[in-house]
């Protein structure tokens, strides 16, 4: 193991191994009939389930291990080899077992938890719609509670209330996570989810229960998405998970949280894993498609230089390096922010040492919200940006490897299949950044809320001094530095960061005034929203994969500072027209981001293997034609050697 | 059919009209085995061999049309369907029918050009090698003339000289058009290409010749990718195209262009055909994914606007407007760019009335030299940019219609995955450019060689003027204008396409002075060259739709005005930096395109479903669930409304 990969399996390093080691012999086939590709993430899951390493994720009161950071990191090394069986796990163990550890009680635990564990009872997520899927708060399933019954009743009143997509559903799942509106005694109290079984043992749909299968899809075909209809379907008043809500047997409704959509956001708050997870799968898709295109760049050879008459390795290309090394860069710094992101998610929702009688599951108390909120938005912001660099980046591999990468065999196609929904589930991209806006602009005004008088005035004058400084170009006076410096680079990320959203707030301001049409101020300022989250989470990355390098070994550090550099020069670069038209960059600066990502290009080319390589991913999982480039030798081999080759001469 | 449709469909609108009817009931289905499909496809193939419509590209005296341009066309408008048929259709009367006419003589077409158009005789063609795709110059399979027996002797004499990724090699192709570096008395004359005869009628390799599959591949699956390895593969001499070399009995070799490099690259520019069908058909099958992501997102409704309660059309979203609307402006640039393309090559390639004795096929006469240089130059480019904005929108209209567009049933995930490979096929984008960047730089060194004494001081001072405007940002006061007025977007934009060609040839010239490295002065600025290709692709897409404005009727003459105009700010948004970097923007012009972009995407919102309807695509073949909300009310159908509906009141 080189140092690098030493640096990047970071907290959890034990956990990779050991995940490179169970799978190891594990490679699954996508080009395969649909039902047997299933069937066999259906029996890969069986061996998971064997590992115990799902158990790692839940409660060690029931047998579970407490350790939520090492079981999303084991679900992310799940993207280097087969993301069929990443997304099948997801579903199983971190969606449905997620749902029934963090929305559950003590009731749902013990009787269900360990059979989730252990992958004997098999689960799915149903809450996406066929007519709301960004807008979960308005789906339209519904619980009716009937208290003559003690029983709720789920039903589907139209079909756009049709659960739709769900993972699990189609083939597998016997019991369903349902999310529905509650009603009881005539109201409705919001979304609550419940446990709906849905098939027999033998796997026939239960009565009033309709599934279909969602058919064939662009990747994931190992997964079983389907959709589900319920007409009527009882459960018993218990199946309510009931850790934020709860019905009486009279039907009375109660709730520790008052405000319906505070508590619709409380319950969707624990499930925040799903998306951590998400964008740690992407992360881990995107590395194994680098590593497959840097090592065939650096072996395929096209174009003979003219002066010595040798073919030139594609990789020392300049256009070939811009393809594929700020992206490797981007992809270290996801790699810490992500590494970040699931310690903080780990810290947060460590198990308590279960007392007698208390709530089993992860410890959310009132001094921790500020930090969930937190770490939802960080979730939010990295998922959005990881899973859109990976689309762009594994497409960049697919192209770099030409026709060669369009070949199955060779493995590109399919993690661009698998991973083009990324940036839809778990969360629309575009819906996720508008959230982190909203988050930030909130925050924003309660700063600016808890300033005094003195301060307020600051305030007003800093913002006019920035449209001063905006139209004489006088930032560029006070932030002109070397745009390849660290501390530079971080200065303009964040002023890009503070610009965007107090620009945004002062235009947020006028939709307070009474009268106004406050969604077109809203959707005018949509694109300067979704900027300024960007630019949120730009920032965050940078910091993150900053603070990795700074811990990081001597002997790896002066390269980690080159591919921290690369990354920052090239996020500057991709933004850089914003900077010059704000005048925090001269055109001179701007231009300098350009010649200083084609330096930074050709200093790291020969580091590029060895910074695939600390990816650490099993051969077994690379192994594909692609790169037997690697064994060849310039000459063919002699028993091939056809007999005329002399005629050629 | 609507106005707009008319302006669309042009100079071939018949012929438009005809494969509307002609292929209005066939609809193939691609998630089926992929042996079943490939044979769906081949039948397909009967059909449009029946049909006559691929007899119209070739030579009127065998039979053919003669209407190079009404095949193209016929060609693109299978795009709209499924283009598995038609890659497979282009490489059998594209590309091997193209080779045979323009590259064989009259021994060739007597023998074969019927039964080529007729479909009884099935070709491949067989260029590409797996060491060798982009450099074909470089290609090693050997064709070695033995006088002895008057044949050649086809060899792969080396692992890497495997045909590779040949369209119709694995399962129905009888013939190959075979490129091979012809070997004539122990002296090798370059690549020429030859029939070679590679399964029997039954359909079993011939004796020497081993194919094999290329397996499953990310898409076009309906087509039988496979290679082909030659092994003392005999042939007679006739077997040689000769239109532009032949070998004579005892051996020696003859050509009218003596040149190596420039016989390969005059062959080569006889196939210009396939690079335009290529652009032609990412044109259409973009067509298709803005046509049903539009549509889509003109009904979906997601989040209830807070002031009515009602919930929001997605396509009203200003985000959502920006992921399709620029994108849909350029494919009608591009639209308009290709039909001029398609225009100029069929008045370039017209067939004459054939003289007796005269050569068949297409004129290519010294006088058209510069011509066909032009055509090959603009083909290159607008392949390269059309087939990426090809890749980057049908992947955005694939985000925009969220989980739904993930399913293979909304025909989304199919139009992403075949269309991947034209980045790469019929030359590598990047390359292409390259290309295009090339022939400008020796056109413009042309053009400077050409002035005076007094022109080439006045060019100098331009120069160094050039320069000295950037720094003081003078030409942001000699350009200063309103970047939503045509005339001002197509002066910057010719502009970037001059500053970058005259800064690239002055890097260049240092690469003229002896001992220096070449490659690394050519490498260096290799992005350079790049930027400069596209802008030169940018401002001919640009005029190319501004002339179709100006000719279109007055009835739509006002909405395409918009629509350029978009395309315009569009391509300048991209490219911003740019302009404000070397002074041909203020900051304030630079944001004014966003403002610009935003307000024309509102004003052409409502004009949205007019606009893809233009593209006159049968519905038939846009039929999917995903369009199945255009016909759905809010209300369930009274049939489905569950019996409880009243009590969740």
């Amino acid at each position: 193991m080189n140092d690098l990969q030493k640096v990047l399996d970071g907290r959890w390093a034990t956990v990779r191994d050991d995940v490179r080691a169970q799978l190891g012999e594990l490679r699954l086939n996508p080009d395969q009939p649909t039902e047997a590709y299933r069937a066999d993430v259906a029996e890969a899951m069986k061996q998971l389930a064997a590992s115990k390493r799902p158990h790692q994720g839940f409660d060690p009161a029931y047998g579970g291990g407490g350790d939520v950071g090492g079981v999303v990191t084991a679900f992310q090394m799940l993207g280097h080899g087969d993301l069929s069986l990443l997304v099948k796990a997801g579903v199983q163990w971190g969606l449905f077992g997620g749902a029934l550890q963090n929305l559950g009680t003590a009731r749902h635990h013990d009787r269900y938890l360990r059979d989730t564990m252990d992958g004997t009872l098999l689960g799915c997520f149903a809450m996406t719609e066929s007519g709301h899927g960004s807008d979960v708060q308005h789906l339209r399933t519904t619980a009716t509670y009937d208290p003559a019954a003690q029983e709720f009743v789920i039903d589907t009143p139209e079909p756009g209330a049709r659960k739709d997509y769900i993972g699990g559903a189609a083939r597998d799942a016997r019991m369903a996570a349902v999310f529905a509106q509650l009603v009881t005694r005539g109201t409705s109290h919001g979304v609550h989810c419940f446990l709906v079984p849905i098939r027999s043992e033998a796997g026939d749909p239960l009565p009033g229960v309709t599934i279909t299968d969602c058919g064939p899809k662009a990747g994931l075909n190992g997964v079983d998405n389907g959709r589900l209809v319920f007409d009527g379907v009882r459960v018993p008043r218990e199946a309510l998970l009931d850790r934020y809500a709860d019905v009486a047997e009279d039907g009375t409704y109660s709730s520790a949280i008052e405000n319906e959509t505070r508590r619709f956001f409380t319950m969707l708050g624990t499930l925040v894993r799903g998306r951590i997870s998400v964008a740690g799968g992407a992360g881990t898709a995107t590395q194994k498609a680098l590593t497959l295109a840097i090592r065939y760049g650096a072996t395929r050879r096209q174009f003979a230089n003219p002066a010595t008459g040798e073919e030139v390795v594609v990789l020392d290309y300049l256009a070939h390096q811009r393809k594929l090394l700020p992206a490797l860069a981007t992809t270290y710094a996801l790699h810490f922010a992500q590494e970040d992101l699931v310690g903080r998610m780990h810290d947060l929702q460590k198990f308590d040492t279960p007392a007698e009688g208390s709530l089993a599951g992860p410890r959310t108390d009132t001094a921790d919200e500020q930090l969930q909120r937190d770490l939802e938005t960080r979730a939010a912001g990295i998922k959005a940006i990881g899973t859109w660099h990976a689309t762009a980046t594994i497409q960049a591999c697919r192209e770099a490897a030409g026709g060669a990468g369009y070949l199955a065999e060779n493995l590109l196609p399919q993690l661009k299949a698998d991973t083009d929904v990324f940036t839809t589930f778990e969360g629309d991209n575009t819906v996720l950044l508008q959230l982190v806006a909203k988050t930030l602009l909130s925050d924003y005004a309660k700063r600016v809320g808890r300033l005094d008088l003195l301060g307020k005035v600051r305030f007003a004058a800093d913002l006019v001094g920035g449209e001063v400084a905006e139209r004489t170009g006088a930032r560029s006076v006070l932030l002109r530095g070397d745009v390849r410096d660290r501390a530079h680079q971080r200065r303009l990320l964040l002023a890009r960061e503070e610009h965007l959203l107090a620009s945004l707030a002062r235009r947020m301001r006028a939709a307070l005034k009474p009268g106004v049409d406050q969604f077109a101020i809203f959707n005018a300022a949509q694109d300067h929203l979704l900027e300024a989250a960007r630019a949120h989470v730009d920032r965050i990355v940078f910091d993150a994969f900053a603070d990795a390098v700074d811990r990081a070994p001597a002997t790896v550090r002066g390269l980690l500072e080159h591919v921290l550099e690369l990354h920052g020069l090239a996020v500057l670069e991709n933004r850089r027209a914003w900077f010059v038209e704000h005048g925090y960059l001269t055109g001179g600066s701007s231009k300098a981001l350009a010649s200083g990502v084609n330096e930074l290009c050709a200093a790291l080319r020969p580091h590029a293997r060895e910074l695939v390589d600390g990816f650490g991913i099993p051969e077994m999982w690379l192994a594909c034609p692609l790169l037997d480039g690697e064994q060849v030798t310039t000459q063919p081999p002699a028993e091939e050697a056809p007999a005329d080759l002399t005629a050629v001469g």
